[in-house]
């Protein structure tokens, strides 16, 4: 039986005072859809479908390198963490899973663990390793890299957390290891470039050897920061060399806001899903670089556009199952409100390209109708889903605005109380 | 009386075919504003008062440097450009004024231009000036420069090119004059960067001095192209600048495609309209450069955002009023086609920013409420007013679905017979 | 027996003129580089191993979509383009090759055409397909793609093309196929983007299929240009998968200016290298997009950089051998005088990289010395290697300055009598 | 009598094994600088004229929001931070300023700090205020802006203490006070855009009152980071909008790494310089965002022709003086060595800037020979005038090869003693 955190009568409250208007709203909706041939309950289970992850770290306020500006309440440990996602999930139901990061999450009793989150409806997605931060006593630095280390050591010592972290994952019942590397050069010249990535990959390899039969590994590139000049795992073509070189448990992931100025992103996906590398996603949304910024808040449309394309993957593979998790950095919100905002933006995007007349747009592409086809997405896209999503969480038991149940649900006054700051929280993993 | 170049009656069976729809999808959409507190009536209103001009050669097809390909039934002339832009106001409603080009449609006859325009229900927007490229018996070449040319007798043709079309347009009822100038250099070294901007200003004084107290002079930055090393002209720092140092008559431009990757346009109009100097837009959507693509094709959040500091900017002064018009190569569609939709889209984001509740988005920025103040501005976003445009549309005497009524209306089958098309096109002026 | 173009006594005198200043520096210079060590003389023999193909259409005048601007005596069919091609490597011993555009540049005759080249002094580079513009007379229209179009008798027509041009290719001696194609969408929706790719994929196969078997099939990918929301080879990532599908003989081509802003070209050069995929470069330089501006103008340590991989790759292999040409946009230059200078540019590159101490460099990375690694490569781009490049040419029989000699020489001057400008110079191919 | 805190005789045993190397490259040089015409004391004497301010916060390693990996000996306070400079200006004779960031260099007694400061050969630059970061004890918090905060008493917070940096400075001796602030908003929304900079300027008149009348106050405009949606100060037109709101004492501060991928700086520094605007720069190197890499490591061209543009505003205006600082994060490096390199790498720039013939140039503009106007440019910047700047040192008392020489001196294994690591050292300001 599932531990409620938030008292599930003030979510019905919430719930009885919003009723009648969404009712009326979705039968609204329900109507114009209609017209336009499209059954809205289908649309609505299909909504009940979808589920993202939600990152352990992002239940902290972030920063960046100038400042971080630490929120009330914020979770001192991982069972803290877990008890924030809980909410995000009992609230939206949509994120039953939690990426934890180690060392930063690093369960004194994992079964312990396990048992926390199996009581609060959660499980474990993915595990993180890191080897961007030097830890109190580890023995090398990763200063001058991990997996690509010029010294043997560090990259022995890099590759065996890797696998401790799949061993711990086990536990937690994971099913994959996400491995992001931070590792490259901030000057041309110190770093030899083929060197760089053959070490990367001899380690990978020692990983990659590790993983159970039914884990994948995932590949996560970044174009640039920490490293300014160069970065191992730049681009996606690096990516997916390094996936081919390693083998069918290695999949490349997307992260939005990890790519050149002007790229089209959706167009990878596309590319990755060709050629049988698309792993999951990172979902985020980003004006400049690698902005964290809560998905689907600066570009919504191409956010709408990646699920076009997930949408057509699966259309052409039933069994097409790309991992989805937000992985953002809350400077200036509520963490709790931004992951519930952008669970639902994604969901969002992911039930506005069920709408796409599939058969029509195939049909004016061939034409090559560049202008119907065009607007078969934007017709989509346009198309207010609210109701829709509304009415999903509603008959899931969620909350049907649930940034305004959970601001009246008062938890974050409480946990404020029982979370006194803790002095150097940048510590903590929380960036 | 206006003539009507696409049959009345055609139109009226249209809409007569629609008419059941719209008016279900609009009540269900005036159901569920009412229920935020929202007038539709207003809003429908609204929306009825909104106008951008049609630039006269975007309705030929566009191209690159590598290509055109031309389609069926292009004008050939002004006098077939302004019948092409009548069908567009026609449907639309929403295009009542044309920009022309000179001396690409320099008129024989200028007053018998502004009957024709007259009769189609039409009037002139800005004129443009090109000295950017080279006309048959042209004295002197721009091939180093107009306005800051090396050469004084390049710079004296290339201002009185610039009065010449303020005195054409004095004849047709324009009441501004839009500048903008490829000059710039594809090598450091090849300007002295100050003195091209000391010969523009001084050139620039030229053609303000001829202005009449009534038009605006409008000046048109861009980050680079045809210039690929610098532009003199290219960016608004700069434009802001030589509008500061010309006088209270000359105002910037703001296209949408010509600016810096990652920038925040949106920012710049702000700014603009803070400091007493938005002129004016030239609407278009682009992924890499100045890509000349469909409004909203591409962005539909940002051309919202961009009107929402334009609401902003109103609230502040009733009296602000930017120069308005579409500015699109329309290579892969039909002309007609793209500018219709186009006009629908700028149009549709102009509804969208009257939907924000600015006392509420107001309230949560004085609250530090980053959140909501977001959430303010997605939901007026996300609401599809697309029965409101159809209806403003239906209401004024246009078609409720452009495209569709003009295909129906087959004219670009009547003028493919009518217009052959002319050898090497690309002279007439089609970019 | 060679024909020289330009007169061998005035070239001769105009090296007479310089010989003893470049004498003097080229000792001072070898004292230099003899106190670090290197010896001039092992640095001169390398930089006489050098070569670049030229492109034929590069000796025209180049223009953007707004406008060309024709020099004077500009070339008017392939017979005329070879003599410029011919005066670039007399004067500059670095250009033996020539790169045809087909059918811009098909023969009458072919064979005549190899004697005419043979009679230069010239052969031919890799043969270039094109398929972005419809020529006179073509039965399908390349308007909405080529390779990948929707409709299948244009994907054969231009498959058929691409065959047409290695039984050229075979003819005049080429050994490769470069095949860029600007096949893409202007909006979302517009393509399917996977299915794209799979005509892609099927059309490329056939034209593998033609390949001899010491021939290469070059892929070039581009970020945008013509098509500007997405193209269908725009990133080394695809370009790679696609090379791989092909098989041994495809490789990829590196276009300077075909990237995402902020890209770190030298690590695609690294990865290509690396994977077994890098065929060749297309040297230009750029700022903003594809300026095709003069190699080495804005950007001429990234050029060194790019250098420095080669001189890597080149040392783990030895028989590693991409081809090299300069695929530039001479707007503001006279064309021959740009790629003249362009080669050197690319050929200083070269002997700089060569320069690097590279069991220094390896020493600095090893030891984590980044600042001395990046030195080190430092040390050698600020060296100045003019005097060992004139030194190069003067002893191949160049000249010592060649934009100084051939400025002497009236070359420009006595062609622009010979060729009368044509009439819609555009046409003809020059981009 | 200044203090040296390297032993003099190391550094002259270091220069004595150098000389003779160093005097038969000066020669050599020399002799080729003569065959152009160029007399090479008058460029060593040039050389000896530059200088730059070193940032107090650079001599600390920095870091990233992910990690910051300390080095050895790192100074924990401003004393020790002085100590580290004066070992810089020593070496390199370029660096006889140091600017101070308050409160993380806030002096006990001012007055010592001076005379620390005086003994040691060095003086203070501008000043920096702080209001990015919260410090312990701060009664508003900056988390939602400063100068730009909605909270009156925040804003009224961040004036204050920018008056007390001037206070501070004027003991120390400062001129100006620079003026940076990270405030803007993560999200579409988030701020009234015209609202906020109406604050900043508001708060901003405050500080500009409290300016003596012999300073001068630098705004500093900033792309993004650490706000990803908006900045208040985004770009130099924002940033010279406002200089010319507050008056004469304003100027603009123009830091590298600031601006938006493509950015043509060297043009930004030609507007400022023209519009009487042009304050000062903070120099460091960038390739993809606010990198805050070494100065010339990634783009020295770059940084030669913004040289190239101050060298032309001076030949115009003798009296043109802006301030020069470095603003690096040294990640990966000795902090005191990348310093030195840095401030190296921009005299070489200055010198190489004093190498273009003017006159030459300006001819070529003039005929509108784009080539030879380019290679005016590149003939300057490919001389190695590395033997200039060794001679320059020499004569002035520091050290033929500074780097080489401060690690013959053993400084870093010293202070590494000395020096034991503070915890936590990210709370000391060094980012």
């Amino acid at each position: 039986m599932t531990t409620q955190i938030i008292d599930s009568g003030q979510v019905e409250q919430h719930n009885a005072s919003q009723r009648a208007t969404l009712q009326a709203d979705y039968d609204a909706l329900g109507g114009m859809l209609s017209r336009r041939g499209v059954d809205i309950e289908a649309l609505t289970a299909k909504a009940q479908t979808f589920a993202v992850a939600l990152p352990s770290w992002g239940v902290g306020t972030g920063g960046t390198r100038f400042a971080r500006f630490p929120g009330k309440g914020e979770p001192r440990d991982v069972t803290e963490k877990l008890e924030d996602c809980a909410v995000i999930h009992q609230l939206t139901r949509a994120t039953p899973t939690v990426s934890l990061h180690f060392p930063w999450d690093k369960p004194a009793d994992p079964k312990a663990l396990r048992q926390q989150a199996d009581s609060l409806g959660l499980s474990f997605d993915a595990v993180n390793s890191n080897t961007f931060q030097d830890q109190p006593g580890q023995a090398q630095t990763y200063k001058y890299g991990s997996l690509t280390a010029q010294s043997q050591a560090a990259r022995e010592q890099a590759v065996a957390h890797n696998i401790d972290c799949i061993e711990l994952g086990k536990t937690l019942g994971s099913k994959g290891l996400t491995v992001w590397v931070g590792d490259g050069a901030n000057f041309p010249g110190q770093h030899n470039l083929r060197g760089a990535l053959e070490r990367y990959l001899d380690s990978a390899k020692g990983i990659y050897a590790a993983l159970p039969d039914d884990w994948l590994m995932y590949i996560e590139h970044k174009l640039f920061e920490p490293a300014f000049y160069c970065t191992v795992i730049a681009d996606w073509g690096t990516s997916f060399a390094a996936a081919q070189t390693l083998g069918d448990k290695a999949k490349c992931l997307v992260d939005l806001g990890h790519h050149a100025p002007n790229t089209n992103i959706e167009m990878i996906v596309a590319r990755l899903a060709q050629f049988g590398k698309l792993g999951g996603f990172h979902f985020n949304d980003s004006k400049y670089g690698d902005d964290d910024l809560d998905s689907g808040s600066i570009d919504p449309f191409q956010l709408f556009l990646v699920f076009n394309e997930l949408a057509d993957a699966t259309l052409r593979d039933g069994t097409f199952k790309p991992a989805y998790m937000l992985d953002q950095s809350h400077n200036v919100t509520d963490p709790i409100e931004s992951l519930m905002s952008s669970a639902v933006e994604v969901q969002r995007a992911f039930v506005q390209a069920a709408l796409v007349d599939r058969a029509a747009l195939a049909g004016f592409q061939e034409a090559n109708d560049a202008l119907q086809s065009a607007q078969a997405l934007k017709k989509a896209f346009r198309t207010d889903v609210s109701p829709i999503l509304a009415m999903a969480r509603l008959r899931a038991g969620g909350a049907a605005d649930p940034v305004a149940a959970y601001r009246a649900s008062g938890y974050r006054e409480k946990v404020a109380v029982k979370r006194p700051p803790k002095a150097g929280a940048s510590g903590s993993g929380i960036v």
